[in-house]
């Protein structure tokens, strides 16, 4: 496998546009990609299309409108880890020298469900007993504070320095900075969780453009290199018995770390899956950014702040740049990428030379067959 | 890359399962493809799972219940060519040497759409209006028998031969013979198609366990090599001024000779997707199997019948076997394998050394955004 590098970053700013195609709402994100790879349509010789409930032929009826067929398309599901998914199949092939220069996209348009929840499918006997997403979290939520002895405003911290991220971030859904008292005092969704502690929803599009290291030079781009690519299926949770262990998650990074070479005291910045505020907390602790119980600590410390010492999702994360579901995994990768070229100007993590993009995905249930990616880049 | 080889091979026989599961239809699929792999579950590094309307983390769904976690599993879409893709992007990852050993699926439940037709995405005007699959091939038949001076009959003569090869196949959904008066006296669908011209729906799943050539080797498995991969995008048909030419399958045929170094008359079985009957004859041209217009007298000399010079879908093909959207593409490449190993009695082509497997898929609409996937097999 040869060296990949990232050469092309683009995406939409994530909201709702129930009038909009899949077409409409990703051609800016894959014009924008394009053009900062400085390569015209016909050099894209593959197209990889996450999306997860985007329909049949997503990436055709996308690229077909900028005349960009003709090429191997394939279309790549996993939940909320469908285009990190999507990007990792995009990798392998380029690195095996299949492809030369592959887009990668994220896309998807959750208005399309009329603002209902996701689907349920025959057998997530669970999700049609009530146990969608916010009601997980709410579980892992409340005994997270129960173990740990503190209470729903470490919660509400994580979305407040979401906010405070998001705000510095022009392609964020919800740019408004939030305080503390406002966030515990929204709406209550599932007990401990509120308004303030779940991720919008919303449409959007990603792009990105890979080549191959000796194609990215031959084209005059330094680019990002993709130091690691990880993906596994399993258990969100370890079990009954231990709710705030995301088991999937710490298979995947000491996976990462060990195929990169590094440990997560080498990591300059990262964006993981913050769908519920609770989510981030589980990860810095799941990723070894700190020890179980201490996460709480971290942030208030500000370490996971910019301008701390492990800045996490400085882009505003799911709870701020908005979370539409097959579009999330490549936009977590052109904020790492941007960070690492120095372009995040308001929110840019000075000196950042390896980051980190995480990403869980869970089907509806999601108990116990889950997916997530950790992409790992370097300047 | 290096050499991959097909080791195992599984797939239930296709039906309306309307109770099962996804999990439930691709079980016996699975542990089929691992008993004649001679691999146990674990030895399975990752799986990647074709389906076009299984809904979110239907491999995960799948794989959960064998106990089958813990490994990267990808989703993927094509519509019909969906598992085709799944087992392109399975053997390009093994290829590379990313994995060793990996499990490809195809899975569908077509009667979760209780009988009507498949969904229609938003900017599907054409498809909103009535232009579904039926409709847009009986078109091209109408077209096709006009061109050449034909009439239905010829269209009539391409199920018989089906259903005459699916009566040989266990794992046919249809294993009825049908005369060729009982086909033009069918019921009505899309004039000049009638029942006996489409396939039918249903549920279905199939599986595949591929392996580097020297892991093969060391497994004691000869199994089948994958001679070429070819996976393209594009227009269904040439144009309005050319409804006969199916212009992506044309491209793709190039495309797979060239790459397999060999012509249409060294290819000895071939599995092509003959949803409607007229696709079949369109595709014995498009393939190069006779010129432009000799489909029919091909068909009538018996060279595409077991026992003729190019046995075309010995399974019974889609017509009779059944189309379970995306477990078909891989279904395909287990009636090819099997045949090259010499194992379909009853309907086995003597001698093949050389086959080749066809799908196209082509969302709802489908005129111009499909997909087509070409892969070539040796003994």
């Amino acid at each position: 496998m040869r060296e990949v590098r990232v050469i092309g970053t683009g995406l939409i700013r994530f909201g709702k546009f129930p009038e909009q195609t899949l077409a409409d709402l990703a051609r800016p994100a894959i014009l924008t990609a394009l053009a900062e790879a400085g390569v015209e349509r016909r050099r894209i010789e593959a197209a990889y299309c996450g999306t997860a409930l985007g329909g049949m032929m997503a990436g055709q009826r996308i690229l077909k409108p900028l005349g960009m067929t003709s090429i191997p398309i394939a279309n790549i599901e996993n939940a909320c880890a469908s285009s990190a998914t999507a990007f990792r199949e995009a990798w392998i092939a380029v690195g095996a020298g299949v492809y030369d220069v592959a887009l990668v996209l994220g896309v998807e348009k959750l208005t399309k469900l009329g603002g209902g929840p996701l689907p349920v499918e025959q057998e997530d006997w669970e999700a049609a007993y009530g146990l969608m997403m916010p009601a997980l979290y709410a579980m892992r939520a409340r005994r997270y504070l129960h173990d740990h002895g503190v209470g729903p405003e470490v919660l509400a911290q994580v979305t407040v320095k979401a906010h405070r991220h998001g705000a510095k971030n022009a392609d964020a859904q919800d740019r408004r900075e939030i305080t503390l008292e406002e966030a515990l005092s929204s709406r209550p969704i599932a007990e401990p969780l509120r308004r303030a502690d779940c991720c919008p929803t919303g449409d959007g599009a990603s792009a990105i453009v890979i080549a191959g290291a000796d194609v990215a030079r031959r084209l005059g781009r330094d680019g990002v290199r993709v130091v690691s690519s990880t993906l596994t299926s399993g258990k969100y949770m370890t079990g009954f018995r231990d709710f705030t262990s995301p088991e999937i998650t710490t298979r995947a990074a000491a996976q990462a770390y060990e195929s990169a070479g590094v440990g997560p005291d080498d990591i300059d910045v990262a964006e993981v899956h913050d769908a519920f505020t609770i989510a981030e907390l589980l990860y810095y602790e799941a990723l070894g950014f700190c020890p179980r119980g201490d996460a709480p600590k971290l942030l208030a410390d500000g370490a996971t702040s910019v301008g701390g010492d492990i800045p996490v999702n400085p882009s505003g994360g799911l709870l701020s740049k908005g979370h539409p579901v097959g579009a999330t995994g490549v936009a977590q990768i052109v904020e790492i990428v941007r960070q690492l070229e120095g372009r995040c100007d308001g929110r840019q993590v000075e000196g950042a030379k390896l980051g980190l993009a995480h990403v869980t995905g869970g089907g509806v249930s999601g108990l116990d067959h889950g997916a997530c990616a950790i992409h790992i880049f370097s300047r």
